[in-house]
């Protein structure tokens, strides 16, 4: 394989640790476009003849649809999916396949292949966000005016609906696939025909391989085109930074189908039992999905750690570039999948949403507000007076819509029955109007905007 | 401070791990920026009067201008730089400060101020990164010709040229900077009038805030605006990939630096010495550089593990938020620096790279490509036949130029004293005239283009 | 400082990346306690003169003096705490401190410092957790019956004890300790006249220093004491171990005072209120707990992406092991501290645990396990009997206890009235009295068994 | 499997991220050996009677023998690898198998056999450091007294020999192994009987399933038992922190085998060779070892990212606790083994590396001593001096033994012909003969010793 150069074999260890065929044979398709991109631009540009490119189009369909049919006999001796298409080629079609890799090495044709691969994973984790953001959407549509307490350090903060909720994760999803749009725009060029490091001497046409693959335009350095793996790199951040938000969502999953929340119950198809506890309904799935977000994390920072000294230009460090993104776009399309799958059928509870978010005094903001704008108190004093009001109805083991206007009084004599008009969870939500509120009246607008957008309805599709 | 609900005071433990002053404090010229933008916006809607509104703007003016004077009396016991900033005003003032919290929590204040900052480093970011750029491509337009061994593996390879290898760096800053303006693109949306985390009854309008901030527009939903922070993830993963390229160049400084190589000499200003040897001119800045971009990387992990299974809305788990981005955008900022600057004044030892690149067959791939256009051999046995010529030179301990043509021929009759032409490095660099290929006419034409393009000449700025 | 072989000052910026006099201006005592064991060192071998000693020693102990007062005027432009305690020894005594650095490097100093300090903090971090251990014990001996929930999946699984619970988190801060002890072991040999890498020619007395500084025994491998790091990197991991437990017990304090769970509510010393919502009790320091885990985490994986791919000996990346130590001892220190704080004021709400505990069909296992014991059915068996008991009992809104004996007879007719026996929480609790299990007799025995072994009543003090 | 209490069947994508069976088919020997035990011990305590033994123990050896011969048929319909066992030992000896699971749950079991995994793979990791070491040992012996340059900042510093140098690593191993040892002493505790999480009512013996499978002594608590997974972290920090040991030796390979350094050339079996360039060498499986240190750091980085935040009990995002660990001790352990061949038949090249020690006035320190020593100059003075002498000599482009004895006295007029007896590699090397110093009697004697310690010859083997 390497030109007879060597005396012995490779060690069995290393013929191990080096062998990369179990990984980037899922590289097969790419491998195969990318030979037949480069074959069709070496006769149009007359370094082999347009017989030896037939003959190699020929062979390359064959290798495809083996490939695909499941037939293909990947050699774990032939270390890569690079050589064994190359190898299975030349079974077929003879002489003519050992013209192919003419003004190519496997260091640009490693880089093509996983770009291409990338570009579509990149495209397929955008489409899973996108079913996510539907199903979230139209739970939310179900959920407008559905109230629940809002949380800051998950201890009751204000009232807000629930729409609103599975909205901020809708705007969440919208950054991520904007992330991996970028992300996928800015890899989009063709390290093809940078050869081993330096170019090449034959007259080839990057412009005609790059178009063919869909890509914008051929890299303009080749050293830069056969060492970078800052797209992958970029890929892997994207995905971290958005399993981050399915964990987040996945640890309100698991809060609000526990007894003590009792918010939501998760579908059958979307929990497990235990083996020695009949009454479990586990979130397993929920669960796994934040373990998951760790495991991508771990992922990126495998891979930078794996790039970050290493010199010009390409170097073996690199092999794992491969598994550890093709392991990550895995975990991410089934955790987005499971997602959307557990969000779709979650049944919610609206009583003990609703009772939960009249506890903790979660209207005491609107008191305060209230004050400010009847009384013309400066926030500051109202937030003190407030105070002291929860602080009585604390002591009383009251409820702020419980506490009777004369003890209020005795804290701010100016007080007057109007006042309970905002000290309900429903008048509180209602009364959030401001733009990005959670008034019901907002949250639908947005709802009808998401759908507009993604063309959910009626409306223009994205 | 909380209204006076509490009996007892905070622990000092509880203090010292609560407060962020140190840290935020770095944040109090975007702080009193967003309080100038609320209070004209409370007033201009009628919560507060044009009055309170004249005695907030002056009482801001004279806190910005202490700030700025290093007179501004930062308090740890007010814990942040939100509550230092609204004390000193009420100092000033008196009461229309505590108006101006009015429709506003520091919630969505802290990221506001946040955002506004991550903007401003992002910016700062890029322009080290154009800087950097600058100087590459001032010294690769000196080297367009200066031949040097491409490497993989760190095995010689082909002769490529030091412009070349330059310009690689200058491409990856390229996305560095891109990666950059995208983070800044889509954090620049502005949190402030999320309140809390429901959104506000008041009548505000966010429109106006987030116009007079520069943001392109309020954010949509409330509890996503103070729970976010997916805009320092990015951020950070942005800075730890170019601290990756950083980190590349660096390594090969130390390498080029090295007796072994003696490729090139730093200057003295990024040289240091050492107590013990005096002959010793040690590239500290470049060691440094590369454990950097270990440190960035590790403070992504940090906040990726810091917010991964947080529940909405706010948690005090992202306080760190911005010690982490601040430390890696002040690291970044010297690395790219330090950098530019050791790239700026090395000094460059052409015939050192010449010998080099002349060295370990370095021009076997161009003899193979030389059989397969002269003799119409397939790539692969052409790649064949250039080993067996390797290891004959090998043996004699000659490199492929010294070889006699008659030892050749024993190899491979076909082959006249036209090989030669192909077999010396300057020859090698030469003939890769592919786009993005690493011969001088390309490089050439590559560095007008950057100088065009980053507006270095008569050409239009960037 | 370097000779005067260098023409040029350093550049501001290579100054600033490379100065590290901020950070390790805290070895300063280990700095001049090094020294001292030098220099006595290199007098008893006859290196140095008597009387330059006893001028190094008295010179050094108003040095120290200074910086215990705070007196000592360190300087950037020295670079670091090492040639600022040496250029301090000369103002202070002339030409004898020159003779100081005799046999010795920055090398082999810096890294015996930093095992001084390394050392000393891993005894402090050990006894922050053994406080920890001793709260915990302290609270659990209060709640060897009280009886709560026991989670799995966050789902109520079967009762167990609050003494219980807490004493797991005994058990993790016991190996936590060992680990931090084992690695105080490990790196307890000395650096010192390992000089820059290759030992010295001077006939130095490695075990004189180290016995002096409280070391095991000299390192055996010049090249290896300076350029190891593993000990740092091993107590950045064993800190980096037991802050996942404190994060851990963190997170269930946030969960115990939510107002779902109300399991518990932490004092006014351990809460932080809120500028907007005055009802607000927010476990501030839980959260800050939860995130200084992924900080501490973050920084082994720094330092680990530092030192990955360096070749001996020291090289200038290492510089950063001493500020990510410290920092994560000082995060660690802080933490532990807190948590002991939250846990002694800590008020439990026996009745709502105990409430939550008596449902969600926690005692499904016990039915099954009688079953088992009673009916002689085989575990799998009767696991299926349970689960349709249990959901009847789900159906009819019951829960187990209160589902009529008739009921559960139309499922299993050999099932008497003795099976409510075994159906309350607390005959439950009481009836896992294997050893480990959460029975109120045992978890007595393990408080027990905790307090001698900690020395905390009559017993031998560990 | 959850006793029927489930009426829709779990979702195809909830199936996917839910089994583990690919995964944990790896603790099927582990698995039953547990299972022997508790059954072994439910007879003994007269929980099941000695027939239901025999006929499980009958079983469980029909199941092992399966299991190694390959024909155990895994299902993934039944996730796991103990449900797998459970399920065929039914089919195999019927109504006794379900008898096995009784005062045993899946949560006391998976860590049970994942701790039985670990310490087996902790001590093979252990084997192959010790190999490794024997390795260096051996080829340490062959080299006590060749001289290299030893570098620090990859910059010439003094000669060392490469005995000495090698022999460093065998340290970083021994203190790797000492990690190893003391995580497999620490999790060497028996969490079976903890059950579910609460342990149990029926009367086992845990102290006898704890000797039966090797374990100290049974876990004193079973929420931990069920619940910590720092015995995993700690094996991959021990794992991260030795394979970053690795990481550096194969760094220093790959610098070595370069045409730059040519201090060695690795074996063929131990490198690889180029598609299009045929005269490379590559050190593949250097660079590997390189990428994977990063890999294992990662591994860790993400269990600790899992567990970080998790309430007591289990919880399903401990799955991927398995495949985090296996996959970092299947890694280490070719890293390992890779990294032992290499040493193993790498050719050094004695000559290039004496020369190359001569070189950059490595001896420079030596004149440095010389003058202390001698002319009881103080070591500051001597070191300026030096550094005088030093410039000197590289102005007229010579070494430093290679300048006249009348240009040194133009610096100090004291010197005389006896300091050239200092200026030597050879004497440089020898001198230092300090413990643990570079000098050949030094290295020499720490073979010995190691030979010794490690029973390497007629001494006891450890």
């Amino acid at each position: 394989m390497w030109g007879g150069r060597f005396a012995a074999q490779p060690s069995d260890i290393m013929q191990s640790i080096n062998a990369s065929i179990d990984i980037d044979r899922r590289m097969a398709v790419q491998d195969i476009a990318g030979s037949r991109a480069h074959a069709d631009m070496l006769a149009e540009c007359a370094i082999i003849t347009e017989e030896d490119n037939e003959a190699i189009q020929a062979g390359l369909d064959q290798v495809l649809e083996e490939v695909k049919s499941g037939a293909f006999p990947y050699r774990v001796e032939l270390e890569d999916i690079h050589m064994n298409v190359e190898a299975r080629l030349k079974e077929i079609i003879g002489e003519p396949a050992g013209r192919l890799h003419t003004a190519r090495s496997r260091n640009d044709q490693v880089v093509t292949d996983f770009r291409l691969w990338t570009r579509g994973a990149l495209t397929e984790a955008q489409s899973g966000l996108l079913e996510l953001q539907k199903t979230l959407i139209s739970r939310a549509g179900e959920h407008t005016d559905t109230v629940m307490p809002g949380f800051t350090h998950l201890q009751t903060a204000q009232p807000v609906t629930l729409g609103h909720h599975l909205l901020a994760y809708v705007e969440m999803a919208e950054r991520d696939r904007g992330r991996m749009r970028d992300a996928a725009v800015r890899l989009n060029e063709s390290p093809l025909g940078a050869a081993a490091l330096a170019g090449t001497g034959f007259p080839v046409d990057r412009d005609m391989t790059a178009e063919a693959l869909g890509f914008d335009r051929p890299m303009a350095n080749s050293l830069d085109a056969v060492s970078a793996r800052d797209f992958a790199l970029e890929a892997l951040a994207a995905l971290s930074i958005a399993a981050t938000h399915l964990s987040r969502l996945a640890e309100e999953l698991v809060l609000w189908t526990s007894a003590q929340f009792g918010f939501a119950t998760l579908s059958d198809a979307w929990s497990t039992g235990s083996s020695i506890m009949p009454q479990k309904r586990n979130p397993d799935a929920a669960e796994l999905i934040r373990a998951k977000a760790a495991l991508i994390a771990g992922q990126f920072a495998s891979l930078q750690g794996a790039v970050k000294a290493l010199p010009l230009a390409y170097a073996k460090d690199l092999q794992d570039d491969k598994r550890l993104t093709f392991e990550a776009f895995d975990t991410f399309g089934l955790c987005v999948k499971a997602m959307a799958g557990m969000i779709d059928t979650v049944a919610f509870n609206k009583d003990r949403m609703r009772d939960a978010a009249a506890k903790g005094f979660s209207t005491a903001t609107d008191l305060a507000d209230y004050l400010v704008r009847e009384l013309k108190m400066p926030f500051r004093d109202a937030h003190h007076v407030t105070g002291r009001i929860v602080a009585m109805a604390e002591s009383e083991g009251k409820d702020l819509s419980e506490l009777p206007l004369q003890s209020m009084q005795t804290v701010e004599p100016r007080l007057t029955e109007d006042v309970f008009s905002v000290l309900s969870v429903e008048a509180s939500a209602a009364s959030r109007q401001s733009y990005g509120g959670t008034s019901p009246v907002r949250v639908s607008e947005q709802v009808q905007s998401w759908k507009t957008r993604l063309g959910l309805e009626a409306g223009t599709p994205e």
